[in-house]
């Protein structure tokens, strides 16, 4: 089942390691299937040189796997709970890359500094609390996904608008419509976050983008006055 | 029309990503044919993989296109008012080049710290001003190419001299007599800027280059008595 | 003897440069056959072009070659101590990596900051001291073996939970079960590395990993009740 | 004349940008042959993909060009002073490397923070002084050599042991027995420029190598007790 969808997963795991975002297995990407309410993973720990698109393993909203020989990746449980919250998303990515971890490690929102943010993320990329020990042992991974949506929740951020979070002491997770375009936003994550620490040091009384700005940019990529690209 | 022109302009696109200036499609190179007063640009958006020579899309210097089946890449104004005001330019390229974005994003100009920066550019490579929101809202990436023009009146910089310029919270714009030029200079700039950060932790008292060896490294290179080279 | 030990000793050895963790010859893979009590180690200085696995020396813990007609490793008594005192070892990496050698040269142990940290290293990554003139002047990469064992012993860090140590003023050791994880952890170490400088310099304040959290990644990869990866 | 040499003195050259350490063709190699008192260098501002090694200019100590079509690089007479007065110099080397560019732009001398330095250099490599604006008028590139050579014979260092030199504002000069030496020690400069601007920043209180692992790892490497390597 959802074969067009398992070579897609498949295809965007490769890209994690060819796009210098993780090492090893250090990170997944699944996506949704709106129809069956269905997600497709990256089974738990395999290595990518001998995993194949047929691998890739197929999930419900509550945690439970419909099918696959594996075991999907333990963070899945973040992923169906994703899915379930914030409504229209297509694909979720979490790496360890390292400018944006080393953010995830500081505790701290990545503030929009300049346009390359303002052309994916609408304003602050939030930062999420550590998890209670009480978290930590009920469910660690479903538990991981609640505080993620809280976050949103509490701060009234529009997932749509700003498709990633840091978890404190932990790294990002990234969403977009497709597995192409939550890796793209990882990537412009990464990017952003590298640019962000270093513009901190070199004037740290560097200002946020003037609203105006953050506003144009965002809309000539996003909603129907979007004007870039091919249409 | 301008077939030889648009090859050169596709191949110092597919450059960009090459040289590690570009993730992506964040960037394009235009270049000017002063016989005809039209200029070849990078279609918006298109995949690097998917883009061929002829889907180069010519414009004029009143921002309209004269040629293409693609929409022209959106910074396309910025290019055409930069050809109208700059004089002697045979390229213009734009880049969110990570260490010249992070420049831009802290809102300094570049100082001249080394000879690897006079070999290039003739002093502090200028950063110009946020646009206003009025600016924003009118004609963005045509009052963007204004405010670059301001900028090096304002400070007396002849932009022969100092082929680039950062925008506040956006990224760098570059120019040349040729797309290798310009592309070249784009690279000089993106190394620079990584080094000057840099020096001004490891010594903030660092002196900016002495007057005589900035001259002696611009004339090494520019002007009728340049050695450096073949001829 | 030990063929096949020898293969995966050189295998690992050229993953060194291609993971980026070395330039040169400066590192070193070893391997301990538990059977024989030997270790299977890179020979010294040589380019790794042309290097075979045949060349790979066989020591003994008393840091005498068995077999082999090239010299061993001059760091070869540093692994020999290792293996000796450090219990169930599979094998021993030495790097010149350039993250994990600044910590080592700022003489400061690594802090866990994170799950990356905490997915490998069971807390602090300790950094021995540095070796006294007269250790130096009597078996210098003798010493250095018994230093590090000082370290884990003094500070009653467990190797098996902590399998990796930096040197003061020269680079770190890394172990692990076989080459494959002793390479993987020598990764890990660059990566938590970097990316801890930056977090400290971003938040100077940033807080260490909850114990519980410290805990939970630890053992959702080590021991009985691990369940990242296929059993 | 000299075929053997300019075969050896393009590869070096190539090596420069393969080993990250150039863009372009900002850098040079040239190597001496003792007995006719003669070195080869590569010409200026040649394009590496289309220079090819009978392209070598050979030169003499007196600065004059002895054998070749094309010009020398610009910075010939650096490399002539090199020679002549640094006695047993087999190459040298001239590069802008990033992270040596960045101490050449601080004016600061790399201090020995670890045995990766000290593998290869005795102690501090010095930041030689800006050059007057008599000396840049006069013969620039010449006057460099000679402030090379002054900054030595100042501080009492001897260029055998610490083969390399920053120029105050500019980049580093690097020099070794052979073509492959001098390369490499371009890029352990590199290496260690990188690790101690980093480890200053970690730790502002971080103390330089003591003398005596200074002294055992130099000597490991060098000198008539040397044991690393083969023979």
């Amino acid at each position: 089942m959802l074969e067009a969808l398992k070579a897609e997963v498949y295809q965007a795991n490769l890209e994690l390691p060819d796009r210098g975002l993780i090492k090893y297995t250090w990170g997944n990407v699944s996506a949704f299937d709106s129809e069956s309410q269905l997600f497709v993973i990256k089974p738990s720990g395999v290595d990518y040189d001998e995993m194949k698109p047929e691998d890739m393993v197929v999930c419900n909203l509550d945690c439970e796997v419909v099918e696959g020989d594996l075991r999907p990746s333990s963070d899945m449980p973040t992923h169906a709970v994703l899915y379930k919250k914030f409504g229209d998303i297509g694909s979720v990515v979490h790496t360890h890359s390292p400018w944006a971890t080393t953010w995830a490690q500081s505790g701290l929102a990545v503030p929009a500094m300049g346009t390359t943010h303002a052309d994916t993320f609408y304003g602050d990329i939030p930062c999420a609390r550590f998890l209670t020990t009480e978290e930590i042992n009920k469910n660690y991974e479903y538990e991981t996904g609640n505080v993620i949506v809280e976050t949103f929740d509490e701060k009234g951020i529009n997932p749509q608008e700003v498709p990633a979070v840091l978890l404190h002491g932990h790294a990002p997770f990234i969403w977009g419509e497709s597995c192409d375009k939550a890796v793209m936003n990882a990537v412009v994550l990464e990017e952003i976050c590298k640019m962000n620490i270093f513009t901190r040091q070199l004037n740290p009384f560097a200002e946020t983008l003037p609203k105006a700005i953050l506003d144009k940019h965002f809309e000539r990529k996003h909603g129907k006055n979007a004007y870039y690209g091919q249409q």
